[in-house]
């Protein structure tokens, strides 16, 4: 199933910057073990903002919830998700 | 240039039901041809409503307005634009 | 999978009442006829409003999506459908 | 008489983790304690949300304020409350 | 229990005034029906506005709704209800 | 004159809960001493928010705002002020 | 006591424009009587905008009511009412 | 040219009570000069905030951001500007 | 004195496109007209939308809002106006 | 290509005062030199707020972004990003 997630990140002010440094690097590793697994499908920068829009392909809302929830930045994050589903006029294979 | 267009109709009580299906069709056929140019390269339907999320590659705003403006339900969409660009942790080649 | 949708009304003005009257009839049977099936797994007016919260049980958005876009006054409808799983303190078997 | 509460849970930067994570505990114990007992009759997660929808069934406002504001994380909780009552389609015994 | 009812009137365009008008007289009749029925506690008028403040005591939210959805003007209204229940500092007796 | 008060209270975190709780018991004393007074006609609790809703009968709205800004909470309270008449549909004698 | 009341316009589709026409004579005429009246004590028009800032003088919320609640616009404008006082910074006389 | 603004304070948790005792001192010494100079031409406090709506006659936005983002309460301070002109029903000579 | 002024414009169901092809004819050779005189320094077309975000260049509001309110698509146009000053940082002669 | 940027800067409680002038020095000097390059097209103060309306010609959004992320002050600023395009009625060369 595919969701869409708006990911807008709050630098927290109490916040060592070398601590989230740390947390940005755990982070840019596991999105991109995510996306090489095929389930982080997109990620694209909004542009001008500390922000991205991402689409998931997942089995179902237990599965998305554990891969944001465990995101390193997710205490740090306002998420907005999306449910996708195939449009009638797409030509996309996977949809 | 990447954008996200989020389109929500609303169908126009004024306008006879014959009238509004001929102009989906048209704009499913327009849709298509746009897909397969590679320039309105992603078309998702958003669950429950009728919206959809996409994601046009354009050189340029006027282009993107170009294509929008002239959709058949240009008149009856309300169009969010968000200007994208490649995200450093992203793994898509065309990003 | 699960989903909360809450729907809200707006009876159109340029429809003729008993029109109106007979597609809520169809609605009713249609809600009716999922819940029996256990897709349509809660269903509760909001006081005081035209408006509904529903639990729907699916196996993914375009089941969820074909459902809620084929119900009789989904054209008169707004719709907020929200994704839900289960909650790690929750005792419900089926969650 | 039923109630749908919609609990977002922002973690305090001001409090040691230590502090949280027991409150938290305490809080799991509270609404299991509430489930057996048939007032808080669902809790579900917002998928990619640190937030719940649940319903309570209760007596009137008063035992529904007396068991909210009595939750430990109740001054990290915003709440929001929305009566229900029995939909005239739903098929529900209790409804 | 207790209820606070928001009810902001929206005059609609396609009704000839007259049946308006007889409309606003039998809404008038019931809510001094449930006034005098000590139901309709309260009922002010929000000044400037084509809106009122309401309080009612219901035993539970099937009766309110019940008494909201069948008001002459309910199709015609916007209404925001709230739970109310006694307030620790409240000095009134029946709260 | 009535007004009607809605009074949303955030506890704040750089202050000690002994200084909070004493706050809070001045504030219930000068709640008490204006309902008794005649001056807050109503107080009620929102049911699950640290918020309360109340009617005020003051001559005008500097006697009102003398009320308010010297509450011993009024610092850490956001306060929404609706200006309220008679309603013709009213039955009050006081209205 | 004062107040400062926001009007925005909304014209009519459905009304001819001739008959708008007249209203808003019918309204300019009131508009003057109430500033000779010293009631309605500034009226502003907001630059851009089928909308205007005013500020009344009058003894309660029944009387400004009855006066907005009785111009000919008053059933095609959105009002938003501010109930105002004196600051203690100001030197205006009258407040 | 006149403007509206709406000014809202926050008091900072962070300063100390008596620095922003005399920041309010030097923030009045300086309301009372400009209205004296006919500037700063109506000074009004919001009922149950702290806040006010002003008018001020300027030259034009620069003379108007000069004295407004040299409050001495600036920092504290989310301002609303709205451009105003004369109305064609006002009697004000000044307008 | 500049202003940046964004426009929305609502396309009338109830109005002819044959009328309303004949305002925009009007609408564009007045901005034209005022671009040359320099009052309509810029105007941009947003992307995606039947919207503009415009530069004025004017003496005061007055004049403005003569201009805005007698431009053909007036009644059909939403318009946000924000009064703009020059920015220290700006290296523009004019601002 | 043209893009709107509305630019809103909040004064971070935390940061030593001196601080944040030094970064408001490196942010003017970045400012002057992007307006010199022709990127940063325009640069106007919003009248009585710590915001700025600029417009900025980049070749796609990955310039723009990279331009503004890497602001001085881009950590402390809310950043609206509104992609423009040539309007049919505007005379300017550049559009």
């Amino acid at each position: 199933m595919l969701f869409q997630v708006k990911m807008t990140v709050t630098i927290p002010a109490h916040l060592a910057s070398g601590e989230f440094d740390s947390l940005k690097k755990l982070e840019k590793a596991r999105a991109q073990e995510l996306q090489i697994a095929g389930v982080w499908r997109h990620l694209w920068r909004i542009v001008g903002n500390y922000a991205n829009i991402s689409v998931f392909e997942v089995t179902n809302g237990e599965e998305l919830h554990e891969i944001l929830s465990t995101l390193p930045l997710f205490p740090y994050m306002n998420l907005e998700v999306t449910p996708l589903c195939r449009h009638p006029s797409s030509i996309e294979a996977r949809g």
